[in-house]
């Protein structure tokens, strides 16, 4: 059993319908109706997974959308033998395949744990379910989609500045909360510049 | 007086409601009521714009969403004196500026016309009003959204790829409509390359 302050959510949660950690973010981003926050803590789960384990590979079907507890993840894809980073996220967010989870195709994105993860689970089929059945559903999605489009647009920006200093101050601007806390490869990653390079740029600036 | 196959778009929406193109667009992603028909068609008016004419500056509160029916549209940040263009889009697509618009602060994007465009324009606050008044247009706003941030996450990807050759080749398969129509230029900022190395890698390719 997993406890979020004074909410307890059941490991078992056909026996009790206490409010999942995700029906509570759901509420937060837009007040939904009783009946979509119990239908979401009933078809919820929690998920750990440690450092390094793998939420997607590329190739597999992305039938899972994760709400982050604690922990940080990544997303990848390979160019040859070289991994390109192109996301980086952590707690109070919601992580999938948008690719692969909205279209239901096989992913090419991998989705990586670089930290131990807390999560909540919920399956494809039954975000579709809650569209199709509780309107309000998309207002919550619609509020959601808008700020991780503005978030992906500020990644297809970011990797398009041409200085490496640049790149990694508008980093330090956008993601400060991220620079000390993950390995320095996956930003050297992110950011498009090898760990030497980046390396030099922090020892000037940090 | 525009017209659309056989649906007429009146100049003076005041004094008739037959659907905007604008309005059949909405409900070709998702049905919605007539109502919310009726006030996409009073509340939304045709614009047209030159080839190298701006819809919005830098610095500009972004106060409206357009319908591309005709042309060519890109979107583009500063870094100095240089150009970074993040995105460039064609006919049937919304264009705006998703941070400027949706969060109404001063946009950092500049956004412009590469080629003689007919839009359909609709305001920040028609767009809110809809969201608010006709809860089925949240359907619509999710559906394009996930649209959207699908194809800002393949943004923020292309840019990654270290080979220039790859980056263009990967343009190509996700973008072969645009490839022979628009300023080498453009290609070449979106891309992250000089126009020497485009023209390069085209000679070689095309």
């Amino acid at each position: 059993m997993l406890t979020k302050n004074n909410t307890t959510f059941q490991l078992h949660p056909e026996k009790e319908t206490a409010m999942s950690p995700l029906a509570a973010f759901v509420n937060y981003v837009h007040p939904v109706s009783d009946a979509a926050l119990k239908y979401i803590s009933l078809h919820s789960a929690p998920k750990r997974v440690s450092r390094g384990e793998y939420l997607l590979k590329a190739g597999e079907r992305c039938g899972h959308i994760y709400f982050i507890r604690k922990g940080v993840i990544r997303g990848y894809i390979k160019d040859g033998t070289r991994e390109v980073t192109t996301w980086i996220t952590a707690e109070n967010e919601m992580v999938s395949s948008i690719r692969g989870f909205t279209l239901q195709e096989p992913s090419l994105e991998n989705i990586q744990a670089i930290e131990h993860c807390d999560l909540i689970a919920a399956t494809y089929e039954s975000l579709q379910y809650l569209y199709e059945n509780f309107i309000e559903m998309n207002i919550v999605g619609r509020k959601l989609l808008e700020q991780y489009y503005r978030d992906a647009e500020e990644r297809a920006f970011i990797s398009r500045i041409p200085n490496a200093s640049k790149r990694y101050r508008h980093f330090l601007d956008t993601k400060s909360n991220l620079a000390n806390r993950i390995p320095l490869k996956y930003i050297a990653s992110y950011l498009g510049m090898t760990i030497e390079t980046l390396s030099r740029i922090r020892s000037k600036k940090v």
